[in-house]
Formats: structure tokens, C-alpha cells, sequence
């Protein structure tokens, strides 16, 4: 069986599912910028003393052994935030990895899941990888939940329902009267993905002990300003979480996420004062954001702020080129002509907002 | 649909794939002892200056960011010590993550994945959650991997290689030679995982250039000492990197993980030094052994020995008792009576020799 080394190169990719090599990757053209708006990240790092407690703590820890098996304290500390036990709970290396876990275990050749469409890009990709078939339910036209998709979805008991509120990248959200008429509706799972959970009015954590087919995935990247550290946890029924736990890889969360986790845990109010920074902030960005000539701003619960207007690529263009970057989600399905504008600090906000009247003004004289 | 909470709670493990809800949950009975030679970790940490350096570079760190997409520079240098570029190279949060993603990538429902047993009792799991099949090949009655067999699955084609070598817990090894038969005659993937490459004598890296469909699988959790920190990396074709990185998550290694890979490759003798000095102790460890009356003592290329004999529960119990604490693999298909010795620091090994010539000593009275 010879073969060139061509041949060979091109043969070996056949090894690759078709799922997954039809599939375009997750990327992000990396650029440089003074103020960066672009990954949803908190604006502002962690106070100094945080760091300093970690990395103490860290440095007196055996980095030779593997970070706890069951880091049982952490569980107990996370779960006690919303009145449950530590069976409840799984850490991750961020929240990403526990949706994956979630669907690795639910998912099946052929499962359906279905989510709303646009959001994060990353579970249509996750569900192929699950090898289940992704159902994409396109938001309506102002940019909100099709509520009566979703319900005919959970009536018809087939697909696990992914909801991520606030949505990104359009804030959308669900609140947890409606998550649980699916939930009453549906013998299937439904995930709620509550990254940006702290900068909204809904914790759908609430809904839990009632209806064991709820999942909810918290992360600390967003509100707390922990993006860097990869951590993130879910909650479930114990009867779920005894399966995802089997294919959650052991010994995901090392030593220094583990640490981080302490030190949030010892005063859990930090992520509250920090979104409420930032929601004050992104009012803030939509007063000054509202009396522009946009076609629309959009102001959902998210550390974001959505907008559209004719001519996307140009201001993006244009804020690039005075160091501010934001994220051009003009391509998304149903977000033609729409730009995503993370909330910065507020010099940050000031600087953006100067720019774009500025855009604007120069736009005008065109 | 009226269900009470219990009968909901039954309904919803539905959900959770048969396959997922067959399987046994990789665990580990979690001990406290004074000796802990029970999970192959390195018996050394790192020294006092790589922890400062990684800490002090964190400290500088923006947590609030997420950590680099594309870590250039560390893709770069781990692949200059494989004599190849960054295109070969995928880094994980431990090597267990790389395995799943090369899994999810390329196993579709019903895909064979054949491994060696008895091994890494993971590689079931991760085969299982990614809707394989597995297919166990039973080492020889010498605990040898049976190149027969694995040679004839290479033939027939169908099934990927999992090989874990040297393997654990058996010590048992193939060499490059062998496996570039294998790559050489099945279409398939050959997976090598290399954890316990440093304690060897074979590099299965100087096959990749030739034979593309060859995927080579590193940790710094052993020879490295950094268990605790969650770090690994796959070497792999870039027209199969291309894909697999589609399924890996993005900012899987975080801000922690990064900073510790650059200590480490700004001097990557380190692992050579402490891989010596482990081997040294494993020979000397081994030579003490031999005398006793085992019923075998297996001397493999890792940084564990596995020792056969009649009684291992009470030889396990009887070195718990005295605070050291090893791993009772009695019970791994092949491994009736044996036990597995992590090799520990030089004081340690002498203590564990002493207390099985005292063992012995009082059996030989009992």
C-alpha cells in the first residue's frame, strides 16, 4: 500500500467526520487596539489584593499533584450561592467546556438541539461535534425569543432546547416563567446559559428543584472579570449531573482556577458590584447612543450594546483606526448591517462615544 | 403532563445517552497519606524560581482578559522541540482534553477505536462519550502489548490506534519501528500517547513528517512535575490540526497554563534532569524489589513499577496503615494480584522498601 506522502496527507483527512470537516472554525482575527470592545470581557481586572491572595496560595501548593479530584469545598461554596447542595454542581474550564460535557452526554447521533439564532457561535459547532443536528430558531425580527417556536419545540418533545440569556450578541432575553413552561412542556433537557446572568433582571437558577430537565451554566468570565482564569460551573439535577460528571474529563480545573474560586467564594458579592458598574455604564452608552442616527440600537441585558446602521464595515473601519475595536456582527444571520459595542470602562465609553458623534458628523457632510 | 418530582427525576436520565448512562465513572477513592505514590505524579516540584517566575508573571497579567486565541509563541517553541512548526501543534488543558478533541473530531457513531488493556481506563470513557466503539486488545500473559493483533486491526482497516506508551499501568512499550508498520498499513489514525515518554528510550515525534495519519500525545503532568497545573499538547499533521482544532475549545489553556508552558520552554532540559533522577530511583527501586517474593515485578519504561503477588489487598491495607498509599489495580482486567508503585523521592522509595521487607518478613511468620 504505497503511497505518496500527498496522497497520504490528503487520505488521512478522510478520518475527520463529515460533521466536522464541513464545519467553519471558531475564529477571531486577533487585532491589536488601545481600547478593546470586543469580547464582551469586564472592562476592569480583578482588585489587586484578589491577585495577590491567589497567587500566594498558589505558590504554597504542590503544582506536582494533581489539583483536587472533587474539589469539594468549591462545590459546596458555589452551590450554597443558590441554595443547593454540592451534588448540584460541576466546575469547568470555563463554561464552554460544561456545555460540551452537558451535550456529550445528552447528545446522540441525530439529537436535535435547538437554540436561537443568532447567538454564540459555538454551540451549532459543539452540537456537530456531539454528532446531534442542530435546529437554529431565528429570532424575530426586532431581535427577540420566538417564544411560540420554543414552545412547539417543547411540545414536540424532540429537541434539547440551548437558550443563552441575555442572548449574545443581541441581549435578548427569557425570564424564568417561560424557561419553565418549556421545562413543564418538554421531557427534554433545557440548558440556560447565563453568562451574562449578572448584567440582567433573571437568574433561572431558581427554577431547579422544580423541574430537574433545567440545566444552568454560570460563568466567571463575564461580570467578574475572570476571563483569563477559564472557570466556569453548572447546575443540575444530581441524577444528571452523576452522568456528565463520567464524561467531564477529572482533574479539569487545576490548581490556580481552584484557588480563584476560593477567593470569589470568600466574598461572592464581588461579581454584583462589578456588574452594576458596568450596567450603569451601558445605560450610559445607550443615552448617549440613542440620538445618533443609527436604524436601531438595541438595548438588551447584556454587557453590550447592539447597533445597526447602513454602513457597518466603514465605522468599524473607522473606530479601528483610532485604536477602538468592537466586533463586526454584520455577517451573523438575521444582524445585517449590525455592530457589537462591549461596554468599556468609562473613559472607554467617553472615547467611543466622542468617536462615533465625530463619525457621524463627518458622515453627514458626505 | 402532571408528573411528581420523583417520577420527573427518573424521566429525565432519559436524557443521558445509554452508552454515557452504561458507564462506570472514572474515580478515585481519594486518601490521605504521608506517602503518595498512588497517581504517577512527579515526587519533585517544580523548583521555587519556575513558580516565581510563572507567579510574577500572572500578577502582570490582565485576568479580566481572555487568554491568547492562538498562543503563537508557545505553539512555536513546543514544536521546535519535534523539529517542527506551529501548525503541528494543539495545546490542551492536560492531554486528556487533546485525546477527547481528536476523538470528537474523528469518530462518528459506530467508528472503532482500538487500545490496549488492560491501560488508561479514560480512554474507554472518552471513546464511549464520542459514540465509538471500543476495542480492547488484552496484553499478553506477560503484560506486552500483542503486536499480532494490533498489526491485523492495521489490516483490516477499520479501527484507530490508541496507544498508550510506555502504557500505563503495565509499563509496557512499542517503538517507533513498530508503530510505523501500523501507520504505514491502516488508512487510520494512530493515536500515541506519550505521557511517560521522558522515562523511555522511544520518541514516537520522528514519525509524524512521514506519516501523516500518526498523532502524538504529550503532558507536563509527569517527568515535568505540573500535575497540578492541567497542561498538554498533540502533535499532528496540520491537514488533521486543521479540523480537530474545530472541536477543541477556544481559550481552553488559560492565562496560568500559558505562562507556565513559557517557563518551561525557556529551559526544556528540565524534564530530561528530573526524568533522570527518576529513573535512577525506579532502578534502584526495581533492584530492591526483585529479591522480595513477588509473584513478578514488571520492569516497565514509567515512573511506576507493578508488582504481582498473592495477597495485594492486605500488602495495599498494610502500607496504608503505615501512611503510603499506592494504587491496588487488582481489579483491571489481566492484573488479578497486582499492585502499581509510583516511584516516589529517594527517602520515600527507602521507606516503601522497608515496610515491604517488614511485610514480607511477618508473612513468611503468619
Amino acid at each position: 500500500m504505497k503511497m505518496s506522502q500527498n496522497t497520504l496527507a490528503t487520505s488521512v483527512v478522510e478520518n475527520i467526520i463529515p460533521s466536522v470537516r464541513a464545519l467553519h472554525p471558531y475564529s477571531l482575527k486577533v487585532t491589536e487596539a488601545r481600547v478593546k470592545l470586543n469580547q464582551n470581557e469586564s472592562p476592569w481586572d480583578v482588585p489587586e489584593s484578589f491577585k495577590q491572595h491567589v497567587l500566594e496560595r498558589c505558590a504554597a501548593r504542590a503544582w506536582n499533584r494533581y489539583p483536587d479530584f472533587y474539589p469539594q469545598d468549591v462545590l459546596r461554596d458555589l452551590g450554597q450561592l443558590h441554595g443547593l447542595n454540592e451534588s448540584w454542581v460541576m466546575v469547568g474550564n470555563g463554561s464552554n467546556e460544561l456545555i460540551a460535557s452537558v451535550l456529550s452526554a445528552a447528545v446522540g447521533s441525530g439529537q436535535k438541539v435547538a437554540y436561537p439564532i443568532p447567538t454564540f457561535t459555538l454551540y451549532e459547532m459543539m452540537i456537530h461535534a456531539a454528532e446531534g443536528v442542530p435546529v437554529a430558531v431565528p429570532l424575530t425580527d426586532d431581535l427577540q425569543y420566538d417564544r411560540e417556536a420554543f414552545l412547539r419545540l417543547a411540545d414536540e418533545g424532540e429537541a434539547h432546547l440551548l437558550l443563552c440569556t441575555p442572548n449574545n450578541p443581541t441581549g435578548s432575553v427569557v425570564e424564568p416563567a417561560f424557561v419553565a413552561e418549556l421545562a413543564r412542556r418538554t421531557p427534554r433537557l433545557v440548558l440556560v446559559d447565563e453568562a451574562y446572568v449578572h448584567f440582567g433582571h433573571h437568574d433561572h437558577s431558581v427554577l431547579l428543584k422544580e423541574y430537574p430537565n433545567v440545566i444552568v451554566l454560570r460563568t466567571l468570565s463575564k461580570a467578574l472579570g475572570l476571563a483569563g482564569v477559564r472557570l466556569g460551573y453548572a447546575l443540575a439535577h444530581p441524577s444528571l449531573t452523576e452522568h456528565i460528571t463520567k464524561v467531564k474529563l477529572p482533574y479539569n480545573v487545576g490548581v490556580f482556577g481552584l484557588e480563584v474560586a476560593r477567593e470569589l467564594l470568600a466574598d461572592p458579592t464581588l461579581a454584583d458590584e462589578a456588574a452594576q458598574r458596568l450596567v450603569r455604564e451601558r445605560e450610559r452608552l445607550i443615552q448617549a447612543l440613542r440620538p445618533m442616527p443609527f436604524a436601531r440600537v438595541y438595548d438588551g441585558q447584556a454587557n453590550f450594546v447592539l447597533v445597526r446602521l447602513q454602513q457597518p464595515g466603514a465605522l468599524y473601519d473607522a473606530l479601528l483606526a483610532q485604536g477602538i475595536l468592537i466586533r463586526n456582527v454584520s455577517h451573523y444571520q438575521g444582524l445585517a448591517g449590525c455592530l457589537r459595542l462591549s461596554v468599556g470602562r468609562p473613559e472607554e465609553n467617553d472615547e467611543l462615544i466622542a468617536a462615533l458623534h465625530a463619525w457621524f458628523a463627518e458622515e453627514k457632510n458626505r
